[in-house]
């Protein structure tokens, strides 16, 4: 096919995510390298989102293409019933990268699964129904998944699935509350989870899950104490703690699992994108080893075709295994550090931005009308004007490739990113922003 | 690893499907090619059972391979929103191999979420919530596809979606009413189907979601005229028709899509499995023109990060055209011939053979302990003597390897086997049929 026939056969025959079909005008992939991809006119792009915040070690890893070349050698698939080498040194290696609480992994081909998966896990372990989740999370759109999801991606799933329970999370930024300080806030949160748990019956519940950080909803970090505070109800009330770390795991924010920087071991972590960066399709579910203990002598009531897939497997062991090979939390903790300064500096400089937040190289912008008022940019899930599209579009004509999520625009380049690559394209931000300071506000 | 860590690592770190952990002893897995693999000591095992019903090329496809090798040294993953020369390539040649009224396809990583998005689309489409689905159903294992799912697997996920409801299929070994043809059974099923819509609100029902012909609950092939009257119900009503091929399509039938066996076109097609053989894993879901046009200017509220996975869709490319290149619907043809003969003479043959079910190479027999009052050889979900997994035990002496569900074993052979090789394979069911015959039954 000519690149124009990839293009007009996409809009013929492909229907894409979480879109209106007839606005579609997808830009044909010819090769792509590192942080930067091509198009068939030989124009760079760069991935400051890491596509879909999976690709962390960016386009063309060798060791980890070597690593698939190798296993299409041996085999591509066999049944989850088999012994297959990748599957089980894949799961030893997270297991060993995870604290010592933690037993085994069932692996699954994505995020959504893991986290559908990890639901059924917990509530067969506690023999108890209710799951609780945040408002503002994102955890997949199957009906599962979907269901855990605190936005409106949910909405086609509804009538929602009986025991589904959400709760509030802490987002500072707009609380309304002045806290004196981030503990107190997770106190007053925490005690209105314990409080809601009590009321839906704290024996009927079998997990509370929650992203460690909350990541396409606006990469918002939980304050001081306010994990640990989970943790302490689920102890309470023999609850399971899952953390999604769907997104935020595997190196995203300087450390390899997200939970690492809250002082915290959740019972259940499920994981997906980095941990292949999606070179082939992997989730997985990891449990601590008194779940896992269970099902010795319990029916493990879950199972898909291709859970472990052994290509998927060998393209995670090549994976976690150049993480460490290239330093790359080091690189995440060194380049975070700049950006996170760039960012703060721009909640100083720019009209339009009312918050950033960032963690390692997991960041967004969050924009306003008027800082004051903190008044988004656009009202929520209402952008009638498409203001937020031409924002990005305005960073798209300049290559610097992102997304957005209501009036949040994110930042999360591959983790091999340099600080000079960093700072050339923020170079681009930073022109967009003048702009919508000075054509976008009232 | 050495083969024996592989073994134990397997069981220390691996959570496997559908199992009491404590139970298992997997196969460490050395090589693999064509309808055998290997293990480290050199046996040779025959897959009878294409794996899960998903290798129908069987192992190490040179075709398959190197277009896997090929795309890796492209790039191996760019997000949904591009455009990526075999995500469009596939996706035109599945719709060219659909019926005309086909227009797009929407894809995923496997076949439950293909059923997940199905269901979404279909409630989108209509603006109606009810699901209609059937008893002795399997449709995946996440909470959408589970929902749909007609058996114990399911019942993990209670208490149930509302607005799922379920219906009786003909199952008319075990029906208990003796019709004079398969028709009038059809017109019997099909009028009680219409009655209970008619009950539960027809203008309430989004779709109808058939295996097109009942997979893993025991090879149950439509009646004469069944397929068309529910076509009938989904027209009378404007409820969608969704077929789900995940098991039962790309060429498993003799045909390659099995629907195409029963004169009918449904709304919604969705598969897996063979698509790619699971070289890669994917799924997907086929729609109307009429119903892809809708969201031109409808928010399409389905995604995830891995829809039409580059390198997935790679190798689905290479499949798909494997299929024609080395003619494999003719070869389903002239094996399944000598298939059905074989099976169908076991009946006369042997006591404990209640029934034998075929298409193409997609086959069943149903064990009984007395064939005059079809008392399975097991009680359903309670195989307390572990009666079948000894009989699967006995294949598996034998190297004959497949797998069983309730009183069922499955013989789903690769569709490249010949029919040498089948009848050398058979040769060993017929022995393990006597021993049945003369050591389990009354």
């Amino acid at each position: 096919m000519t690149p124009n026939e990839i293009k007009e056969n996409a809009k013929k025959y492909v229907l894409q995510s979480w879109s209106k079909q007839k606005d579609l005008n997808p830009i044909p992939i010819e090769k792509a390298e590192g942080i930067y991809f091509y198009d068939y006119d030989g124009n760079r792009y760069t991935d400051m989102s890491s596509q879909l915040v999976n690709l962390n070690v960016g386009f063309g890893n060798e060791q980890i293409n070597e690593a698939i070349k190798e296993q299409v050698d041996k085999y591509c698939f066999v049944g989850p019933a088999y012994a297959a080498e990748p599957r089980v040194k894949l799961a030893k290696m997270i297991i060993d990268r995870l604290p010592e609480e933690f037993g085994k992994v069932f692996f699954t081909n994505a995020g959504a699964d893991a986290n559908e998966n990890a639901i059924k896990i917990a509530r067969m372990y506690t023999g108890r129904k209710k799951v609780f989740s945040r408002y503002r999370s994102y955890h997949g759109s199957s009906f599962g998944a979907g269901n855990l999801t605190g936005e409106p991606r949910r909405y086609p799933l509804e009538p929602g699935i009986p025991g589904f329970v959400k709760f509030f999370d802490p987002y500072l930024y707009r609380e309304g509350i002045e806290f004196e300080s981030e503990e107190a806030a997770s106190k007053y949160y925490i005690g209105k989870l314990r409080e809601q748990i009590i009321y839906e019956g704290a024996d009927n519940v079998a997990a509370i899950v929650v992203e460690t950080i909350t990541g396409s909803n606006g990469i918002i970090l939980p304050p001081k104490g306010y994990l640990p505070g989970i943790r302490k109800i689920c102890d309470e009330f023999g609850i399971m703690m899952i953390c999604d770390e769907v997104m935020a795991g595997w190196g995203r924010t300087g450390k390899l699992f997200a939970f690492e920087n809250y002082d915290v071991v959740p019972d259940i972590v499920t994981f997906a994108k980095g941990v292949t960066c999606g070179y082939v399709q992997l989730g997985g579910v990891a449990v601590r080893s008194k779940i896992a203990e269970y099902f010795d002598d319990h029916l493990l009531s879950c199972g898909l075709t291709y859970s472990g897939h052994p290509l998927a497997c060998a393209a995670g062991v090549a994976c976690v295994q150049y993480y460490e090979d290239a330093k790359i939390l080091e690189n995440v903790n060194t380049v975070g550090a700049a950006l996170a300064k760039e960012l703060d500096s721009y909640k100083e400089t720019y009209r339009c931005v009312g918050d950033v937040r960032h963690i390692g190289l997991f960041s967004c912008i969050e924009l306003v009308k008027d800082k004051e008022t903190k008044e988004p940019i656009v009202p929520y899930g209402k952008d009638e004007h498409k203001t937020m599209p031409k924002i990005i579009g305005m960073l798209k004509e300049r290559r610097f490739m992102t997304y957005s999520h209501e009036n949040m625009i994110f930042i999360c380049p591959p983790l091999i990113i340099t600080k000079e690559q960093l700072l050339e394209e923020l170079e681009k931000m930073k022109e967009v922003l003048s702009i919508v300071d000075e054509t976008m506000l009232d």
